[in-house]
């Protein structure tokens, strides 16, 4: 069922500061309070204020970090939103389908919506700290999506969960959300293997590309906290035998 | 199935061209054309062509008509949008069940999605003219809705009937069964992994438990032939790497 103390949404790097307000009004009118901001252009801002028409509470609350990875600790999960249609790298989700997922899951997960700059959107290493994309399914001559009609369209699909029949969630192995790695210790992992993998020459040059299917790989087993562990446990002990050589 | 040319979108007596202009943009956005406006406070307007982001030509072929009335004709079915929910007079459908009602009538009705005033909606004589209302799920301490994020929610939901059918997200990056590995190669990956988690003395005691969970953790990521051959690709740098010392 809808909760919306479970979602944050997080603006990257925002040009407009009147995109702030309308999606703050956004928010307000979908339910939703946690707003973070990634390096705002412009933050606070009289113009910000005068479009949130009402959902003052949700600036004056919002929080600013300067990098993403920042923004989303203790989520479990993190999804970028993208009106574009990305090549293979990442999986895929409409937003019903991201409320399906959501709505599967363990009722106490925290999700982080990244939603990209207006004209760019967001970079690959911002996309990297995301578990899947979702893509608004727009019109592919005119995908130039307005920043608050993205945020609109995401946390109104989620919001209709409210009235839709309660979706029966699935056994996923899972009791709950404290069982999902965190996006920050996932983060961790992909560090600490890249390193490893660098330290034996794995990547021959490709490293960007190999590394970003490698996440997509950990990605979609939706790891819990205890995998990670036992998977930093390998790393742990590799990295004591080939430090050993040296 | 979603026929853009069966729709109309309808403003009534809107106050801010500017709005026009972003109701314009996201009717580009979900593949819409035909807009109509009725006794709009000003029209045409610069204001307007800056804020349709490139859905100009919507504009320039928009038809202005002095009421309602004239506005629907040729229309078989004409609902009207509020974020304000009415009392008992009119039958009232959230966008959802707007989009079921609508693909499960004849396919060639002509569709008119009216919106009213930014402040005030549709007036009761105006509302008599529609068969029903739709109400937008909106929180009740924030109702006032940006138009076009109206326009935008109602219009994407029956942009979504097109991707009713969309596929299991996590098979996108797949093309065909033959991509998905084989049982013996993520037997023989497994296998491999084993014996090098082995040569670093990872296990202490707990193989048999702990492989149990590597298995399960890669089994849940549903591996593709690629995925498999890069993790094989990693036990072997590693594998090199760690024979030098001995």
């Amino acid at each position: 069922m809808f909760n919306p103390e479970r979602f944050r949404v997080v603006l990257v790097n925002t040009s407009h500061p009147g995109n702030i307000g309308s999606v703050a009004r956004a928010m307000a009118n979908m339910g939703m309070t946690n707003l973070a901001l990634v390096d705002p252009v412009q933050f606070p801002s009289e113009r910000a204020n005068a479009m949130a028409a009402g959902a003052d509470t949700i600036l004056e609350q919002a929080q600013v970090f300067p990098e993403l990875a920042d923004a989303v600790i203790g989520c479990q999960r993190v999804y970028g939103v993208s009106a574009r249609l990305r090549s293979i790298a990442w999986t895929q989700l409409d937003p019903r389908q991201l409320s399906e997922e959501i709505y599967s899951a363990p009722q106490d997960e925290q999700i982080a919506l990244v939603f990209g700059r207006e004209r760019s959107g967001l970079t690959n290493e911002e996309l990297d700290i995301c578990e899947a994309l979702v893509h608004i399914p727009v019109d592919e001559m005119h995908r130039s999506l307005n920043l608050a009609a993205a945020v609109m369209v995401v946390l109104y699909e989620l919001r209709m969960s409210l009235y839709d029949a309660a979706p029966n969630p699935k056994d996923i192995g899972r009791k709950n959300a404290s069982d999902k790695a965190s996006s920050e210790q996932l983060q961790f992992f992909f560090d600490r293997w890249d390193a490893t993998a660098k330290s034996v020459d794995f990547y021959k040059g490709n490293a960007v590309t190999v590394m970003r299917k490698i996440r997509r790989l950990f990605y979609k087993a939706d790891l819990t906290d205890e995998e990670v562990k036992i998977l930093l446990g390998v790393l742990t002990a590799l990295d004591e035998e080939l430090d050993k050589e040296q």
